[in-house]
């Protein structure tokens, strides 16, 4: 996609320098900082700290970290230590475990000397399928897109929650690919974009929408359900940061609200996500482990000073007791459908194992 | 109830001054500051503007509003320019029509040189009757608690949106009710309150909470939905703008999405309101005009700096677009009683003529 009309993606690696540079999105949509990342530490702490947030980009980042940490020793010792300092960043999104279980397969049984050019390539393969496979997600869900009713007559309204586009992605994003499919096809498209408190990623997705000319507004989570009752709402399209073997889907906290939201108006609610999103070792939701964050998060916003400078006020003392759960997960019963690179399927084990058979095993 | 532990109301009338004094909301719970109100154009910005807030508080504001603005003329003319201005504030919350359309009543017989003072004693009478049937509101609605399994087998969890305590009405509140009750009965009680953005009125329950010495965790509007799939709450408790014959309640963004948790997970979903609230003369909640207010609520967050004096930062450039509504509606299926000062009764027509068989004709 586009930063100010410049094509980019939102990670740049440089093998020759052994770094990638990413975007500290904790500064957007006040600032845009690019960010070099060319140590183990410094690669945990992109995600832990959420420099790079959004599953699939968490995944290539660590790809990247694990390539990083592996610059000038490789054994199996470093190995080890490397992807267990990167599976230990963040608990709920599979992409990272997915990555990482990727990179170890390949490099494991290349002896040490082999491993750092075999994982910086991994790392970059990691990234391109992934660029690949948004942008299959994004024709699969123009399909669907395109043949639903649009209640106003004209405009297609789709909502969407956190920040599943370009900026969670390498490119072109999960939940959004189909957005901007529909964007460019000409499909009159206008997305609702909810804030997402506690960390504001709504924030996020406006000003990404905003890079590509998409028309959308901003709402307060709490008014998707009023959005809704009142037509104005044609289809919900969310991304997953895992995505259980029956179909329930762990997301952003909020999630579930606005699932249940849609059934009661007769609004899909789709789920997009890449194969690596899928967790067929884990059976249902309840077995996702939910991260809790640091109150803070909730107690201190962000935004700039009148001035335009970035800023925070804090709204809450530091005593204050806060419950911050990251994620929350949505019944797959109230899925209309999972869209993945290789098509859309119902939210079940039957309909993922129809379009991944080689999962049945 | 108490602040800084001294006994008060949130509403203080000084009739041989002709004017009272109140909260400045919008500056709690940063900052606690009483208003003078001494005119007309005062007590309706008080109200527009959100000084006061809360439906039974906006009542008895707009009751001692009339009142003042008879202060020094009360012929016909006057006493209809006062109720239009007034009446015009805000559009949700019936109470503010109650109040007026009780108090015209009283003053519209009368000759004018007997309206003042008939006016101070009839907005004396809402204040104290408001506080009277908040108390009973808090009876019956404790009984309704005591009944209630306690999943954790120890503490009640309650949860509430918005901020339906003593500072949305003159005294004790509707939906805290019970919950103060409860908690001078020793029945173990925690509050889960919910952040209510755009305007954070939770802030102003935990504040209130805390005033009362009960334990409470805030936590994102998204939330909810965890917090309740994950056995973590017995009951949600809200008040109400406006209650429809059939049993619709209109209250502030975001309920509607709780009530939609509460009917999922099998917890009951309750609203605490004053016989004020009920609107026998709206159908349905489709007849309930909702309020979209200005979008800088959404785009400016406050807080405090870092010394603690009261701040806010920009979230977004005043040329965003946003969706701001107020309120949204939770249809009566999805309610399990409203509570009442008579008592407690299911969301229908027959369930309230049941509490008001007054209204039968």
């Amino acid at each position: 996609m586009n930063i100010h009309g410049i094509p980019t993606r939102t990670l740049r690696a440089d093998p020759a320098r052994r770094a990638i540079e990413i975007i500290d999105q904790t500064r957007l949509p006040h600032a845009l900082h690019w960010v070099g990342v060319g140590t183990l530490d410094e690669a945990a702490h992109a995600i832990r700290a959420m420099l790079v947030r959004g599953a699939p980009l968490i995944g290539a980042t660590a790809a990247y970290g694990l390539a990083i940490a592996l610059n000038d020793e490789a054994d199996d010792t470093r190995l080890d230590e490397a992807i267990a300092v990167l599976g230990a960043t963040r608990p709920t999104a599979v992409n990272l475990h997915w990555a990482l279980a990727r990179m170890d397969k390949v490099l494991r049984p290349l002896p040490p000397a082999q491993r750092s050019s075999a994982a910086w390539a991994e790392a970059a393969a990691i990234a391109d399928e992934d660029v690949a496979q948004n942008a299959a997600i994004g024709r699969h869900g123009l399909e669907l897109l395109r043949r639903l009713p649009r209640r106003d007559g004209r405009v297609l309204n789709v909502m969407t929650h956190c920040n599943a586009g370009w900026l969670a992605t390498v490119d072109w994003g999960t939940a959004l690919a189909p957005v901007y499919a529909a964007h460019d096809a000409g499909l009159p498209v206008h997305v609702w974009v909810s804030e997402t408190r506690p960390r504001n990623q709504g924030l996020l997705t406006a000003w990404e929408l905003a890079q590509h000319g998409v028309p959308h507004t901003l709402l307060a989570d709490n008014a998707a359900g009023l959005l809704m009752r009142t037509g104005q709402v044609d289809a919900v399209i969310v991304g997953a940061d895992r995505i259980a073997a029956n179909g329930d889907v762990a997301n952003k906290v909020g999630t579930y609200l606005k699932a249940l939201a849609c059934a009661d108006n007769d609004i899909p609610f789709y789920v997009a996500a890449p194969r690596s999103t899928l967790d067929f070792a884990c059976a249902n939701g309840a077995a996702i482990p939910i991260e809790e964050r640091d109150g803070d998060e909730f107690r201190l916003v962000h935004g700039t000073d009148p001035r335009g400078t970035p800023a925070a006020v804090r709204q809450l003392p530091a005593g204050e007791a806060v419950a911050n759960p990251a994620f929350d997960v949505t019944p797959a019963r109230l899925v209309a459908a999972i869209i993945t690179e290789r098509g859309a399927c119902p939210a079940s084990r039957a309909g993922l194992l129809g379009l991944y058979p080689e999962e049945t095993a």
